[in-house]
């Protein structure tokens, strides 16, 4: 999938605008009609809304307040394509939207190349920094939008009996994963959250004084042969070592391993996007719900780290490490040295897998909403979700730093969710 | 649409095979990959699921048990595309067909082609009468599916907001219907159940006799100006018209109409197959449930007929109508003249509206299960579902006869089915 | 048990009321205060509201409207304790008839006391036919709930992990069955439904002529040693023998025996009314839809009868049989001689088990619901159930008859239902 | 109702025990066999559940253990009175406690009689400190039980359409609240957790420090007045005042009020303990979830505090305020004087109703999970839910402390929870 894949380091803002609308339609294109159509769960959505999606964002938050006399593509889009913004008017079900056969993949192309041209002409002038600042937070979402979409089709994919393949994969050959080590960090004040000038979400801000007592964090992220330790000493059928809601969850939905692990002649297999797979030992444990992250790190004498220790350790290195440019859309073995300051592309706290921390999804001391439509962005899902950190093998490079904020429900497995071990000494 | 439609009065079996695969074809040839994935509610299905589940019907039936080595054109398709025949092993649930995106329409028609060259040779010398009869039923089996495409396309087409028209459909401008006339019937015994020697399923078996008292049936359908009446009387919010389990689905559904019927300035629109239009009070009224048929039958001071009375009355008449050969995809308006001998295509028994019968579906005394596989086609859904006669405007011509039997869940409204009132004198 | 019960052999209507008020007492005096609030499912309706509804009754239909100026002796009460009756107003919802702790069982026998009063003095000079006819149908009213209140506090019993018993309950040693023998009946034009001068229901009129061909029936019913043999053959693990409906009850509900039937060291024990016993092989099969006599039915190579069958076949006979009157709580073994004619109380078609027929409970030819909020009497629940006839060990005495319908949905198993079998010939 | 209240600040252990178990039954006393039964929802345990639950937990955590050779007083309590403890066996199933109603009161009150008993004689010497200590504990389980009784009961007792009280209840007259006040507090680092030797559960372990910035606590609860003027001003018609998750329960539950509200002639009217009365709208909003919390200081311009808020504030006042020794089982009108180290009985921090705080559920740095059953205690909570500080009119004299941490679901409604508003300066 190498030659897929765009590079997203150019300069101006509309090269990058180019780039990131190319980048969804390479992701999309190994995919038929009836691929982008389906939707497996109401948390899944068809690979052609997002197509959609993405675009009605910028026709809908720049090209209709900016041009005046705009006249919408199709004014039922905006029903249709709006994901969850009540400001802007009501909404087609979010659980229906594997119902919805028209528009097809063609008038989505038809519809992305319109925008994108109208998007070209604005850019050509933008004018203000706040419309700037728009199209900056349209690519942003359209990034979102893009590791959305991988991880929707490969569960819709996981769905079907015949386990096709989005693409060809290559994936490296198993190996041993290096020891596990730990990164101390002495008590005191710090300061968390975004800095600087460069783009963050609302989430990330304000920078803030946090007070932390010593703790340490694994040098790498939890591996699958230590999950398969953790399902043969009974992991998935001890309660002492859930939390009483993980426990309910493990029983009504009949949880044995994590979400695509197949059981095969007494080993694992996992569906992966380039198809099933046999378990590598090596690799991050992923697909893994935020309860499991939290009963292995019991069952292992330890404890998941909180965000603001996550970002405390990882706001020293740099945002290195295995992302979507890679190409492998599968996370890869942490086999490197050990230090994580020298970590290898799998062993740092940067991409391969979103790392689950024990902090449930609150704001900032001081956090502000945004003011209109746009505001609707992170504050309103500020409950009932718990932080993941890092990004993955299939977040678009680029798009993540320290202080970004990832979060999903606590049974949620269909990120590329994994862990990494924290401790108080 | 008259154009796509291939006529079947053909005499050999060989070219009904042709003809009834090839209006398949046809039918779904409007559809885009988009529309032919979709599954809008568990009891619909997707496009190309009964594209190759007709398919697999020939494959598993005819070819495997005839052809020694025969080798399946795909062994999944096995699990994927079996309906609800427990005897031939496992299968994909139902409610999930609409997950499933491959194989897309491109591989169905490849199976299609290759399963109908496969089947061409084996009806050069289909040798036995039993084969025969098997490929008779696969024809009859695959015709009953065309009303189901069209029955569940349209279904699916209505739950998008963009109400899309599946094919341009020519509608006939609205009439006034010709007044109700009754058609009288004497006491006595009856013969009822298939007789002859043309195809007939099991459940019309075995010709037995019934005893009747006078009746009669009314010439014409009830009409959508009819049910317009029912509803401004009143007719969804009296409890005293319905049957307790009717009243419960009134009240949980929410309905206020028949199905797809849209309120629109004081008036009434409804979605058709050639997208919406103002309803024809002169056209029999269409999707609805054996509860609203019954609550009507019961304001208007009548009764539904027994499937019984329905067979003794339709009995003498040649089985003519309006069916699917019109294209029109929608009933026709009742203003023809009054005896039912006489009567015009919409007014007759047969074709334009399906017709609820006050009888539950169960096997006639004497009937007997088939042995085998097949044998699990008509006995085994023998309860919680009522009889409807007649054929629609979307059954294949040729399809039905006086003694043929549907039947559906009282609730179900997504088949096109109106009613025709009996009374006791 | 024995002293508790009434006899209702007397002549007058008022001893007949006395006696049949005094019999709920009675059958409600084993039970605690708690006992008699608690409803295990929405079928079932806690004992106190038994015992109120059936006094709401008389008050409602009889006291209200013939006293001038009546007061009644609660307003709420006609909220609380009507059933379904639409047109007397809106109800308490049935599902949550476990949650009403107030009124109590002392102010529920106050409200009875009081009500008899005033019904004592209305039957002084009762005036009308019609007035004695509504008092007939509330004493018949009353019986029903006689039984539905032992069928429900036998199933809210049975879901206390102490399984305690509802009172001492006096049960015969285990036999032997009687073997089975048929007894034919000609075809024929035969008249069903109710004739004569005694109370019966509005769902058993008209008398109407109807047509049959030959057939037998079995001179008893199938036993629990019987059902065994089915177990044993693997009934409850193979679809072929069950209506689709019926398979989809059985793997969604996981049965594997009749309700209340529980699994002990390789045999069986079942809970009842006296607490759990040993299946007696002799007695019959009790507790079964009509989806398992449907399928037992057809393992063993009968069917079930009609209940124009059941009629015709039971009509000569005396209304004779086990009954609530001999205080056993539980069916009798059917271990007498052979011929229907001269069957023992068990053996014989009433009483002991009601028995399941293949009929769906649908009004006859020519049925007219009565006038009124009494008028919802028994019409309005045609459709999607069964017909049972006969009675059982839990039926009062006095209150079946040979034209008598019971009916049930056909996945319902808390009546005390079993089956007799028939055949073609 | 004010003498039905023992004194709890009695010196020893064993007074302490036995006051406890005394208030117990005080509680239950107004209420019948029938009321003691139901269950109205799954959250909601039947009274005389409480009361055997309760007693189970001295027999299983103190007696078994500790005395050789015990024997339960009923072995099947193990399986019936289990609240939650994996660790001790299987357990009844939480939703179905209301269908059980055998062991009926009187038994209960046997049981507790015998258990007491045997623990006044393990009192008599109670040897270790280990011992004392679990004694203690179950003497806070019993007073957090206390107060579920009294919320469920409450619950239950809404349920009936008589709204019937649970007691005769002692209301003041409507009054003008105080206004609001800020007391504030400057940025630093603090300690918080339990400190001292008194009584503490193991969730408000360990002490620790943290960093807070400045902020301002309101000097009184939101008051039933200014939640009407959130009503008047469309609070529950809003979506941009919602968190996302509380939006879809507002529409899913049509909520439109506090629970127990009930509009009445323009006004509104509420149910409490005593039957229902007009809302006062000088006393604390009560019922109320977080979401509803969340939503009205957002429209109030104003924020939740952090639980280290709430606790920094509170820790310097003494615990006072209006718990349930006052026997009014409502919150008191807040009209006091105004700086909240001042306050009245119903403004300050303790008592009256339970504030909520925007901090989830979670461990404090260092948590450690007790070993053995006991330790199910608190930790296997920590996840979808939100702390609420401070006690209610409910919460039994010395039960609450400043580090105390009540938790519940941010939809839960049945608390006598209401909010106090925090600001950033």
């Amino acid at each position: 999938m190498t030659d897929l894949l765009i590079g997203l380091d150019d300069q101006t803002l509309t090269d990058r605008f180019v780039a990131t609308r190319a980048l969804t339609e390479s992701l999309s294109a190994p995919l038929s009609a009836e691929d982008q159509t389906v939707q497996s769960m109401p948390d899944v959505s068809p690979t052609k809304w997002h197509r959609a999606h993405t675009t009605w964002f910028f026709e809908t938050f720049l090209l209709e307040p900016r041009q005046p006399g705009y006249r919408p593509f199709n004014p039922e889009y905006g029903y249709l394509f709006n994901s969850y913004y009540e400001g802007i008017g009501p909404r087609y079900p979010r659980p229906d939207r594997g119902l919805v056969s028209r528009p097809g993949i063609a008038e989505i192309a038809e519809y992305r190349i319109c925008i994108d041209r109208d998007m070209g002409r604005l850019l050509e002038d933008p004018g203000s920094e706040s419309t700037m600042g728009l199209v900056e937070l349209g690519i942003q979402h359209e990034q979102q939008h893009q590791e959305l979409l991988l991880m929707d089709i490969k569960h819709v994919l996981s769905r079907n009996p015949l386990l096709p393949a989005y693409d060809t994969v290559c994936l490296p050959a198993p190996g041993t994963p290096s020891p596990v080590g730990w990164d101390s960090h002495g008590e005191g004040t710090y300061d968390i959250g975004h800095q600087g000038s460069g783009f963050s979400f609302d989430n990330e801000h304000p920078r803030h004084r946090v007070y932390l007592a010593d703790f340490s964090m694994a040098n790498r992220p939890v591996t699958g042969g230590e999950w398969i330790e953790f399902i043969d000493d009974g992991g998935y059928h001890r309660p002492e070592l859930w939390l009483s809601d993980g426990w309910a969850t493990v029983m009504g939905e009949e949880w044995e391993s994590p979400l695509y692990w197949i059981p095969a002649d007494g080993g694992w297999r996992e569906f992966t996007l380039g198809g099933p797979i046999d378990v590598n030992p090596a690799q991050p444990v992923c697909h893994i719900s935020y309860y499991e992250a939290d009963a292995f790190a019991r069952w292992a004498g330890y404890r998941l780290p909180t965000e603001i220790e996550w970002e405390v350790a990882a706001s020293p290195l740099p945002v290195e490490g295995h992302f979507l440019d890679r190409g492998r859309l599968h996370p890869s073995p942490v086999t490197g040295p050990v230090p994580a300051a020298e970590a290898g592309p799998g062993n740092g706290p940067f991409g391969n897998v979103w790392q689950w921390t024990s902090s449930s999804y609150s704001p900032y001391t001081g956090f502000e909403i945004a003011p209109g439509a746009v505001g609707e962005y992170n504050g309103k899902f500020m409950v009932n979700q718990y932080v993941l950190r890092g990004g993955s093998c299939v977040t678009p490079p680029g798009h993540v730093r320290a202080s970004y904020r990832n979060f999903f429900p606590p049974s949620a497995r269909w990120a590329f969710s994994g862990l990494r071990l924290a401790r108080n000494y």
